[in-house]
């Protein structure tokens, strides 16, 4: 038996996940939850003393080696399977997850005299407090003409690449003068199993405003930024990308010691959570729609052609399958929405669905907009929020609960059409992460609302599958992803088939969704910006409120 | 001492006080919960076979003759007073509250072979079936130019006389030829106290299409509407019709044995609870805005001139107050949307209050829309329903707590504007009914929103202690009900005066609350009316679900 390991550094653990090269059967999973997990409020020092800003989110990247360490071993040791017929390892991680770096890898973080600086330390995805750094980007990138804008849906984000550098070198000059490298901690972990840096094509062109064709951005652009920002590319990162499926190189020494496998062991080069769950799923073809649900949602849709799709987050030439372009597309609270009514009502999720599922589709009369972490779908607006409409004195809880799946549902149904009327075709749904398998509810709602089938992948671990996928290609054991992806996938588990009467209720539903989505989303002048002007000025003048 | 005792019938129990008519000091209350309460499910019988339809609620008017036998011999057992001291005596009711009787005053449900009748029974003002009727009285109305549509605000409610009067036509024609008579429950009750019918101008006015300059409207409006139905007047009501303050009649020996109290003692005419309580809280003046505030909310203002406001419920000539119009207004849901949030979150209202009560105005970027039960202020629509905008993660229940108060707050000022602007001044703001005495929070906010004082009324129970004062009156103990209120109506309890900053911050929200009011109220095609089609033809595909 020839056998890949591939690991997923999500946002609290890691999972690692053995299988056979063959056929994809999942021999074993190790999970293993970071010790220092997001740290939010205060670094983890032993006098607390270092508390963070609002919007903050660090890691430490000691965790992930402990993951490496605690994981891989557990593995083998489960399995019985022998180091030696470990034959590749491949990594998927969250991304923009950034952090600054000595010349050899060691983190800022970990050299002493820096440890109590919080831009030492990794800056995770959902760190949100370069928003000043991202509004400058997107300022000087329009008044420049810069041509990369439009490769993002025309807005750079604040949880990318350069705006978090940007921000260690507006807050912290010391530390930014200090970075050998600012690397994502996917190429990172990569660098800490091989012993080599090298960088990858997907996260550079999703975060980095990166391309095939153009490479970065010119000094020029980055000067206009700040001057000492101009050369951050050739300074502290690198124009030499490795593509996806590539080896980055083979399992160090060291690696081999935390990890049990054999040093020489292939390393696949790095790669982003969404984006390799695409082959996992078993999806190597344009035109399938690949929706990774959980807490938020991440779609990945490949075309034949580049096209300019208002709202996508971004699009990467052999991002996520090669030969095809990868569009990168999202709703930033899905899953999120719903956890937070379960929270305000204080009924279970169980409770909630199995009465829900009761309902006819429009009978409570309600409808929402599913804007409470804003809009990063055509809008692009993180000031959105959101709204419910419909309530009377007999409105119940399991109510409301269904009207959130929906207006979650129409989000999607926005982005397929914004797809489909920007000429990248869509012909079905594949839906994975962590909540299509336990929601048959909402698996129907999305067919429905979308009048299209759903299929829901076989693995319940598309990520980790992904990354041994190409740990299985970099050991040689497949030509390509596709052809990994064709003998490894499992078979889809389900298909929810949309029910043409529920789909023509949802049909005039949407047609309201919309009205509301344009009369609140796309007027500078709405309720809901005002309301955020109240907001701000009125949380301002509370002195011990920081968060927002 | 010279006492009086006014009787309040409420929804669910009937409440006796006494007070000393000289000052009005309270000397005891009585209260007896109805043993049907409010019938809405099925007819009070041994075999329960008899269910009603949806929005149907009917009463007992037994049980309000029982509560006149527990109520004030308890009473004047527990306070020590004689019978002979007792010197007058008021009551009041919930309007329009209606039942259907024999020439004798015997409700026709107590005759025993129209028991299983539905339409025997009591009406109740929340009895909500008659909306076909109220459609077709309307339209009639309408297409007549009956000019006594103005004085309703453009609007005959399924709530009033007419309509609940035409369903009984409609869908029992036998017991609506079997009524002899076709009356309020306030006369109702006036008649089993003083064994003589007498009709008073108060209900006829807000609720029975009647005014002091014309009259009731002509046969042939009733013919129109059914030709059966073209002498119902005539037939089955009185035009004789009492003004407020004035002496139905006198104990009769029957009513004297009930209530312990002395046969000949003077009754006053019958009144309408919130009517009766504007003198209870020692408003005699034009240009005071009373506001009962309760699960809903019934305004009184009273004005020296005849206006139409758009929304007003009614205005009745000596409605209230001699000598002045009595404008009534109201909001359909207030305390019960307070009541429907803490059932949905389960979290009590004090908690929910002492946090909402942190809060700045504006602070936590929430706006709701107030219309959980339809809207009957100014855009008069039962279809329309509640919206609440501005969500995010990491909003939390009392934050939307207070700002449904806020809402019903934004209600108000619609309400109070709309007087102003209708030619109706309003000087200043005074509250009582259930919901002051528990929540300074809301009476704050409420006279922020409103930026004018509110004061909260000295008696806890001011529609029994007006009821007492209309006693006292017709005792001779005061010469008109001003004097009365004058002598008797406690000082206010307290007063609650806007804060400038917070005034400040409430504009800007009531701006914003009056956009998203036009916008989904005004709009004949708004989203509400859209998301209702569809609620109503869903829920007639569901078999089992009758009730809406």
């Amino acid at each position: 038996m020839r056998c890949a390991v591939g690991i997923d550094f999500g946002t609290e653990s890691a999972r690692a996940l053995l299988v056979d090269c063959a056929d994809g059967r999942e021999l074993g999973v190790a999970v293993h939850a970071y010790e220092h997990g997001v740290i939010d409020e205060r670094l983890p020092m032993p006098d607390d003393h270092v508390t963070l800003g609002t919007d903050w989110a660090l890691q430490d990247p000691l965790d992930y080696v402990r993951a490496l360490q605690h994981t891989v071993p557990r593995l083998l040791d489960e399995t019985g399977v022998a180091p030696a017929d470990v034959v590749g390892i491949g990594i998927d991680f969250t991304s923009c997850t950034m952090l600054p770096a000595l010349a050899d890898g060691t983190p800022l973080c970990a050299v002493d005299e820096l440890r109590r600086e919080p831009h030492a330390w990794v800056k995770l995805w959902k760190h949100h407090a370069a928003q000043p750094e991202a509004d400058r980007i997107n300022a000087v990138a329009e008044a420049r003409g810069e041509p990369w804008l439009a490769r993002y849906g025309g807005r750079y984000s604040a949880e990318w690449f350069f705006s978090k550098a940007l921000q260690i070198l507006d807050e912290s000059p010391e530390t930014y003068a200090r970075a050998d490298r600012l690397l994502e901690a996917a190429d990172w972990i990569v660098w800490q199993l091989t012993g080599v840096e090298t960088r990858n094509m997907c996260t550079a062109g999703y975060k980095a405003m990166w391309s095939e064709e153009s490479g970065f951005p010119d000094e020029a652009f980055f000067a206009a930024l700040d001057p000492r920002f101009a050369r951050v590319v050739d300074e502290k990162m690198s124009r030499t990308l490795l593509p996806l499926g590539s080896r980055a190189g083979r399992l160090c020494a060291r690696a081999a010691a935390w990890t049990g496998l054999e040093p020489g062991t292939p390393v696949a080069t790095a790669n982003v959570d969404a984006h390799v769950s695409v082959p996992a799923v078993g999806v190597v073809e344009p035109g399938r729609f690949v929706a990774i649900m959980g807490t938020s949602t991440c779609d990945i849709l490949a075309g034949r052609e580049l096209a300019h799709v208002p709202g996508m987050c971004g699009v990467v030439a052999d991002g996520a399958l090669p030969g095809l372009y990868a569009y990168e597309a999202g709703q930033s609270a899905v899953g999120d929405i719903f956890a937070w009514f379960v929270d305000s009502v204080g009924t279970p999720h169980d409770v909630l669905g199995n009465r829900a599922a009761a309902l006819r589709p429009g009978e409570s009369g309600l409808l929402a907009l599913d804007w409470w972490n804003g809009n990063r779908s055509v809008l692009v607006d993180g000031d959105l929020r959101g709204l419910l409409v419909g309530m009377s004195l007999a409105t119940r809880p399991h109510e409301i609960y269904r009207a959130l799946i929906e207006a979650t549902a129409f989000g999607t149904r926005v982005i397929v059409d914004a797809f489909e009327r920007g000429g990248v075709p869509v012909e079905d749904v594949v839906a994975c992460g962590g909540l299509p398998d336990r929601n048959p509810l909402l698996m129907q709602i999305y067919a429905d609302v979308l009048g299209r089938s759903i299929s829901v992948a076989g693995s319940a671990q598309a990520p980790a599958l992904g990354a041994a996928m190409f740990g299985a290609v970099v050991a040689g054991e497949h030509a390509s992803i596709v052809d990994a992806s064709r003998a490894m996938a499992p078979p889809m588990r389900e298909v929810y088939r949309p029910d043409p009467e529920a789909v023509a209720v949802y049909a005039r539903l949407y047609r309201e969704y919309l009205r509301l989505h344009d009369l609140f989303g796309r007027d500078p002048d709405s309720v809901m910006k005002r309301l955020n002007d109240v907001r701000r000025e009125q949380r301002e003048l509370r002195p011990e409120a920081a968060r927002d």
